[in-house]
């Protein structure tokens, strides 16, 4: 079983662009993956793609994979579009892989991409609503702000959990945000007005919801028999994990816990030989901030009902022992439904190679990043490790490309 | 790389079923699949599950997969939807059969499955026309059957291909699906019925398009590490291949031939070592009766230019050279979207398993499955082995079970 590395990620912007188009976003972010290939890469050498998107607003519903390969000039090689909701894109990297593992590819593309912001706001919620629980929550009247609302109310009750341990989230990952030039909402904001923000769905007030945002985000991952060719900074997928379970929050036994984020990290643990205690840092699912809370305890980052405190003591902060989101998470970044996932194995990647600019965690060797799909429908980890030089003598290879900001590009 | 078996399929009845939902349609088939395993197959066996789905209607667009998963008791295992519109069955499959071969699941179900027949006629042209050119054909007013009748058009042009030539092969599917069970429209029809029914989209008439059908169908694929476990009849995937293409026709370089199905036809056979000339029958994807006749053609069937002859030689019927779409295909058995490629993989394991009934194929060894998304956008193609026995004097192992209908149920 071969090996797989990511040799290249990169992203468009994320925000609010009301002159682009799914093509043109999806176009940005694969340009910017290409480029950030320390010896290049011709899209002659793509041998696969994958593709996540909801398709928010309705816009090419079928075959949305195909529409984008085509754009950038990928014809003749399959392209598969995969959904698990907003777990979409961790869903792609993760079909990347497996195309790698079973040899029939070298060089897999995974691609993600959404349009939120050119439809109504009844749009938004009614294509969010239909990847929840559609006949016994959407059509009740349950949106996703309220199904986090029931799992926040359910851990503030359970664990004195409290609204301003919600609030330290929204604070940390503004404070990652404000630093990454692709991020939506690239400004800090303070414990006071997390809390005193207007509520959206009690306890949840503004703040501690992610915003509705535009965007794509593509990876480049490539089998061990082709790497040297395209890096000798080998960051190897060292580890895959994914669960589903019941798409209606109602159908589970806990709304204090997401069972396949747990699932998920599980497998991937497993499969990389780590635990918690190896990760340098992480990217996961912060749609609210309460599911940043839990992912905390699903992870292993801290024991079951000490998510609150752990966020309050600055443990995950981007100089704290274990950074969560330093790319400002959904909460900052922005969530593009289909590019979060791949956004996260971006801002990985990055991290990885040392080019996260202002937002970099010094001495990053292994990230984690963690996709979740509708209330915990659907859930994907990925483990990324990066190798030690193979001989640290030899400066004859490919450099990464230096960057202030990331080697992506918009 | 471990080899992927195909160990079990099934399907629910195609048809119109206003009592049914695509849950309940997703249980009836994984059941059929399960109860045609020789040695049966516990849930709990199955380590991952793929679906594919358009989500025609607007029903569950997101986390279908998981939604249907946790319908029949599939909890805590990985669930991805996949989808590349009509070729969403056939990408599922192949996905199955990519995580047996990276190592990442032993046995895994590839399912697919579509209502369409709940929404209005306006509704089901606009969920299909998203998988389309969305911008450029289906805004300017073209659909489905219009971009067929100017492939169509195209062919008659170039080779004087004639609309009784097309009529042959509605006549000859007809005949099949009169034959099995599970068809949608079970009866027969003459060739002047097909060629004087009323022109839905000049010069198709509505004996050369398939209906709009409700339908789920399941693949059980094993690795050989396991396949002993279930069976010791060894169906064996030995060649997949996909490509994609321009989803808009008018995008393409020519009207008379679909590259995605050469494309994805070369790589199976590649793959398989095998040749059109190994085939003993085919399942191919006939949408549009023109479909079937490029078919031939693209998968190399008979030389290009020479498809209307071909079908009305009869070389493609039940009794001929090479019998294609032995089920009824898309135009009589009926075409459920996202459940048609599964349902072509049920057909091939059932004719390689000799429990087709009265449309078996008889001696057939190796059969072919062709699965195109859209006007060409994606293309699957499948070749499945039927092994010979290992030992022949070895009657200790589990034994296929005998069934006059095909091993199916509903």
């Amino acid at each position: 079983m071969p090996e797989a590395y990511v040799v290249g990620a990169g992203q468009s912007d994320f925000g609010s662009f009301p002159d682009e188009t799914y093509r043109s976003l999806f176009a940005t972010a694969f340009e910017a993956a290409r480029d950030s290939v320390p010896a290049g890469l011709d899209r002659s050498a793509i041998d696969e793609a994958y593709v996540g998107t909801l398709g928010v607003g309705g816009r090419q519903l079928g075959l949305p994979g195909p529409a984008v390969a085509d754009h950038v000039g990928l014809d003749g090689i399959p392209v598969t579009r995969v959904e698990n909701a907003c777990a979409a894109g961790g869903s792609a990297v993760r079909q990347a892989v497996n195309a790698i593992r079973a040899g029939s590819a070298d060089v897999v593309l995974a691609g993600g991409v959404e349009v939120m912001t050119d439809v109504s706001n009844d749009a938004v919620r009614f294509w969010l609503g239909v990847s929840g629980e559609t006949e016994w929550e959407r059509l009740s009247g349950t949106t996703f702000s309220g199904v986090y609302a029931q799992m926040a109310s359910a851990h503030m009750a359970e664990y004195d959990t409290t609204t301003e341990h919600l609030s330290h989230v929204a604070v940390k990952n503004h404070a990652n945000g404000a630093k990454n030039p692709h991020a939506h909402l690239r400004f800090e904001c303070s414990l006071e007005q997390a809390t005193n923000a207007p509520t959206v769905a009690d306890p949840l007030t503004l703040f501690h919801c992610c915003p509705t945002t535009d965007g794509a985000a593509c990876v480049l991952v490539v089998s061990e028999d082709v790497v040297e060719e395209f890096t000798d900074e080998r960051i190897r997928v060292a580890g895959v994990g994914a669960a589903a379970d019941s798409v209606g929050l109602f159908q589970r036994d806990t709304y204090t816990a997401v069972p396949a984020s747990q699932q998920a990290a599980e497998t991937a643990y497993a499969e990389a030989g780590m635990g918690p205690e190896d990760v340098d840092f992480a990217e996961v699912h912060d749609c609210f901030a309460i599911a940043e809370l839990l992912a905390y305890e699903d992870l292993g980052f801290c024991e079951p009902g000490e998510a609150g405190p752990y966020v309050e003591s600055g443990a995950t902060k981007l100089d704290g022992e274990l950074p969560v989101n330093p790319s400002g998470g959904l909460k900052s970044k922005g969530h593009p439904i289909g590019a979060t996932g791949t956004g996260q194995l971006s801002e990985a990647f990055h991290q990885l190679s040392g080019t996260a600019g202002e937002r970099q965690v010094e001495g990053a060797r292994i990230g984690l990043t963690h996709n979740v799909g509708g209330s915990g429908g659907a859930a994907v980890v990925h483990l990324l490790e990066r190798e030690e030089p193979r001989s640290s003598g030899d400066a004859s290879g490919p450099r990464p490309r230096a960057s202030e900001d990331g080697g992506e590009a918009r």
